[in-house]
C-alpha cells in the first residue's frame, strides 16, 4: 500500500495553518474539533501573530515547527495557500487539505491561476486534498472534517468520498445517529490533485474499507474512473450519487466545483455497466450503506412486511412493486401459522401481515416473523412498529409517560430473535412523523428505540420507501459481487 | 344544504355505544378523548352494565338516553352493531359512526351479512359513516376520531375524505405540527353508506372547506363519483391519493377495505382529466394541502433557492427539472444586487443563490430575497437555513446553547418582509435530518423555528423536494380553478 496515504489517514504531527486565537475561523475551528475530537497525534498551530490556544503554542510559520510534520491543515487566505504548501512539503508532510475557497470555483482569472498554483506544488510531491473543501474524517485516528467537533470516534466499514463538504458532513452526522459507521470520509472540493479516481483505488485495497459510497459532481479521467469503478464493484459495493445530472444542475456544479456534469442517461448506463449502486439522492446513498454495513449480502427478492394498520399493507405493497421486491403471498400452513398468533378480527395474515392495530405486542410480532420467515420465498422481512401511537395508548392506560407504554426493547429482541431463528434478517422502519413541540417525548422514544434496534444489529428506516430502495440496492451489490451480469 | 350533515359534523347530544369502565376499547378511549378535546355538546356513554365514567352516567341501551340524540358513535362487538344502529335511528339520530371492525373486510360470509344488515339499517334513515373505521374528526364542535384525544381545536380550511383510518389519524397529527388546519375529517373505512361520492359533494358545496384531500382506495360508483370530481375541481383543489395501484397493493385493498383497485394508468389518465392533483403517498399529499392552505394561488413556474452550500444547489437544479418548476439564472442588474449582499469567496448569485455558508445572516436572507424577487421570471422563493448546523456554531462562539446561536426568529421575519416587499411567496424549507439522543436541542430549535415561519403565513417543508412537490401541486390546481385546460 501507498504509504503515504497511511501518513495522510493516521498522521502523528499535523499542522494546522490559519488558527487565529478568537472568532471563527475555518483555522481555529477545525482545531478546537480536532482537541474535542481526542485526536491521536501531535496538533501544531500556526499564525504570523504566534500566541498561544488551548494550552498549545502558536508557530508563527510552518517553518518554526520543530521537526518533520505527516500532515497539514491549510486554512489561510486562498493567496498565501500556495506558499504555506510549499513550506509543508518542505517539512516532509506527506499530504495536506486545504479548506480555503477563492480558486477556481470563483470563475476568476486570479481563482484559476492561484489553483493552477497549488497544483504545481502538489506535483513537486505533496498530496492535497482540496481546496475549497472540509477534509479528511477519519475515526480511528481521531482526524476529523469541518465542522466537526463531535463526530462518532467508533470506525466502521463505510469510506465515503465527497466532491461536496456539506454532504460528507451531513452523512458523518447522520451515520452517527442512525448506524453508518466510518472507516474514512475525505470530501476533496475542487480536487486539484487527489479525487475519485485515485481514492477510488486506494479504497479498493484498503483493509478498512468495506463498502464505497461516493457523491460525484463530474469526474476529470472517464476512461480511468470507470476502469477503475468496475474493478472496485467486484471486490467491494460501490454505491454513487451523481449530482448536476439536470441541465440547471449542471450550471451549478459548474459554479460549486468547477466540475463538467455530464448527461443523466449516459451516467446511468456507465454505472450499471461498471457495476455500480446508483441513487438519487443523499438520504438513499445512506440507505444503502446502512443496509451494506449490517445486513448479510444476499440477493434479496422477497420481502414480507409486519405492522399495525391496513393502509400500510396497501403502502407496502404499492411501494415494493416500485422498488423491483416481491410481496409473496402467504398461503398454506405458513398462512395458518401466522393466521394463529394475530388478534380477530381485523388482522390479515397474507403478507403485508396486518396486525391490526398499531400497539403491537412483542411476543406476536416475534412469532408472526417466525411463522412467515419459513417461506422459502422470504429473503428479509421488515417491521413497522408506529410508536408515536403509543403516546395515545399510554394516556388511555393512565400510564405517566409513553415510555412506559411502548415495549421497544422487546420488540427488538423479538426482531432478533425471528432473524436467528429463521436465517433471514429483519429491518425495522420507525416512521418518525413530523410533531409539535408537545411530542417532544415521542422523538425521544424513537431515537432510544432506534438505538436498541441498531445494538442488535437490525437496521432502522425511517420509511417503507427508504426501507425497500436499501434493500434493492443490497441486493444488486450482492449480484454483482457473485459475478452475475447485472 | 342537507340538514344530516349540519347534525352529523356539529352535533349537540352524542350517544356513545359501547363504553366500558376501564381496559382500552374503543369506545372508552372515544369517550375520554371527546372529553379531552372538549365536545361541544352532551355526551351519553351507553353499555348493558351501566355504571358511571368520568362523572357521566352510563346508560344501559340508547333507548334510556332522555330526549332525542343527534349522532352516535358506535363501538360494540360487530354483531351487536345492526340493532345498535336501529336504536340510534329510533333515538332520531341524522347519522352514526361505526367505529367496530368484524364486517365485510374479515372475507366472511358472516362479516359480509353483518354488513348487509347495516346497509339495510342504514337505508331506513339514518346516515352511516363505517364500520371499521377512525370516525369524525371536525375542529369545531369538537368530535374527534380514534385515537385523538389531543387533536388541533383550531379550524382551517382543508377536509380530509379517507378510506383509511390509519392515515386520517397520521394526517390529523402531522396537520397539528406543520400548519395544516382542518375543516373536518371524515374516515369512512368500509363506506357501507355515506363515501367518496357523496362526501365529494357535500365538501364541494361546504363554505367551511377551501380545499378537498381524498385518500381513497377503490370507488363504488366510478362515473357518478368522477362527474362529482370534475365539477369539484372547478371550485375547490381537490387532491387525491389513491392507494392500492399495483397489483400487491390490489391484493392489500381486498382485504383492507373490499373494495375494488384500479389500474395506475386509468386513474392516472381519469383523475387528470377531472382536474384533480394526484399524489402518490400520505407525505405528499399533506405537502400539497399545506401550499394549498398558505400560498396564494397562482401558475408557479420560475423559483429561487437561496440557501448555504454548493451542493445544496446543485441538488435543487436536479430536483426542480424532475418537479417540472424552473430556476431561472439571474442575470445583469438583478445579478448584481444579489452579489452585491453577498459574503466572498466561495458564494454564488446565479440561482439557485448560495450564501456560501450555513450560517446565513437574516439580513442577508432579506436583502438576497428582495434583490431576486424583481425578476419577473421569478414567482416564488425558496430559503434553506440548515439550522442543525447551529449547534456546532454555538459550540465554536461558546454561547451556552444553540438557541442563543440560531436567529430563526429574525430568519422567518426576513421572509416575510421579503415577500410583502417582492409580492412573490417565500417558503421555506427546514431539513430535519435524524440525530442522536444527545442532539435533541437541535430538534426542539427545529420545531420552535418552525412555529416562528407558520406564524408569519411562511408554510415549511423538510426537503427541497416536498417542496417543489408543493408548488408544482399547488399551480396546477390554480390554471384549473382558472379554467385551462391540463
Amino acid at each position: 500500500m501507498d504509504l503515504s496515504f497511511e501518513r495522510i489517514f493516521h498522521p502523528r504531527r499535523v499542522a494546522v495553518a490559519g488558527v487565529s486565537t478568537d472568532g471563527f475561523g475555518f483555522g481555529r475551528g477545525i482545531l478546537l474539533s480536532l482537541l474535542e475530537m481526542g485526536f491521536e497525534g501531535e496538533l501544531f498551530p500556526v499564525n504570523p501573530r504566534g500566541g498561544e490556544i488551548k494550552g498549545l503554542k502558536i508557530y508563527p510559520a510552518i517553518e518554526d515547527i520543530p521537526g518533520e510534520i505527516d500532515f497539514a491543515v491549510i486554512a489561510v487566505a486562498a493567496e498565501a495557500v500556495p506558499e504555506t504548501l510549499a513550506a509543508c512539503r518542505r517539512k516532509g508532510a506527506a499530504g495536506a487539505e486545504i479548506l480555503s475557497s477563492g480558486f477556481r470555483e470563483t470563475g476568476t482569472e486570479k481563482g484559476a491561476a492561484l489553483e493552477e498554483a497549488v497544483r504545481v506544488e502538489a506535483a513537486r510531491g505533496i498530496r492535497v486534498i482540496g481546496p475549497n473543501c472540509f477534509g479528511i474524517y477519519c475515526p480511528k485516528s481521531g482526524l476529523t472534517m469541518l465542522p466537526g467537533p463531535d463526530l462518532s470516534r467508533e470506525t466502521g466499514p463505510v469510506a465515503f468520498v465527497s466532491q461536496s463538504g456539506g454532504h460528507a458532513i451531513d452523512l458523518a452526522f447522520l451515520g452517527k445517529a442512525v448506524g453508518i459507521r466510518f472507516s474514512k470520509m475525505i470530501s476533496f472540493g475542487n480536487g486539484v490533485d487527489l479525487r475519485e479516481t485515485e481514492l477510488l483505488k486506494y479504497l479498493t485495497t484498503d483493509p478498512e474499507t468495506g463498502v464505497i459510497a461516493m457523491y460525484l459532481e463530474g469526474v476529470t479521467d472517464g476512461d480511468a474512473f470507470f476502469r477503475a469503478l468496475d474493478e472496485a464493484t467486484r471486490k467491494k459495493p460501490v454505491v454513487i450519487y451523481k449530482g448536476g445530472l439536470s441541465e440547471a444542475g449542471q450550471r451549478a456544479v459548474a459554479s460549486h466545483t468547477a466540475s463538467m456534469g455530464g448527461q443523466a442517461l449516459i451516467w446511468e448506463s456507465i454505472l450499471r455497466q461498471a457495476g455500480a449502486v446508483q441513487t438519487a439522492s443523499m438520504d438513499e446513498l445512506a440507505g444503502a450503506c446502512l443496509a451494506l454495513s449490517l445486513l448479510p449480502r444476499r440477493p434479496y427478492r422477497g420481502v414480507t412486511v409486519v405492522g399495525g394498520g391496513g393502509a400500510l399493507g396497501v403502502a407496502a405493497c404499492d411501494t415494493a412493486e416500485a422498488y423491483g421486491l416481491q410481496l409473496p403471498p402467504l398461503t398454506g400452513e405458513i398462512f395458518e401459522a401466522v393466521q394463529a398468533v394475530l388478534p380477530k378480527p381485523g388482522s390479515s395474515a397474507a403478507n403485508p401481515i396486518d396486525i391490526a392495530n398499531p400497539y403491537v405486542p412483542p411476543q406476536t410480532l416475534e412469532k408472526a416473523l417466525t411463522a412467515a420467515g419459513q417461506d422459502e420465498r422470504v429473503d428479509i422481512q421488515i417491521m413497522v412498529p408506529l410508536l408515536y401511537h403509543f403516546k395515545a395508548l399510554a394516556a388511555m392506560l393512565g400510564l405517566p409517560s409513553i415510555k412506559e407504554a411502548t415495549p421497544y426493547e422487546a420488540m427488538a429482541e423479538a426482531g432478533a430473535r425471528a432473524a436467528a431463528a429463521t436465517g433471514k434478517p429483519v429491518c425495522a422502519v420507525l416512521p418518525n412523523p413530523r410533531r409539535t413541540l408537545a411530542d417532544l417525548d415521542v422523538e425521544v422514544i424513537l431515537r432510544e428505540a432506534r438505538d436498541s434496534f441498531l445494538k442488535r444489529g437490525i437496521p432502522v428506516f425511517s420509511s417503507l420507501a427508504e426501507a425497500f430502495s436499501a434493500v434493492r440496492h443490497a441486493a444488486r451489490a450482492a449480484r454483482r459481487l457473485e459475478g452475475h451480469p447485472d
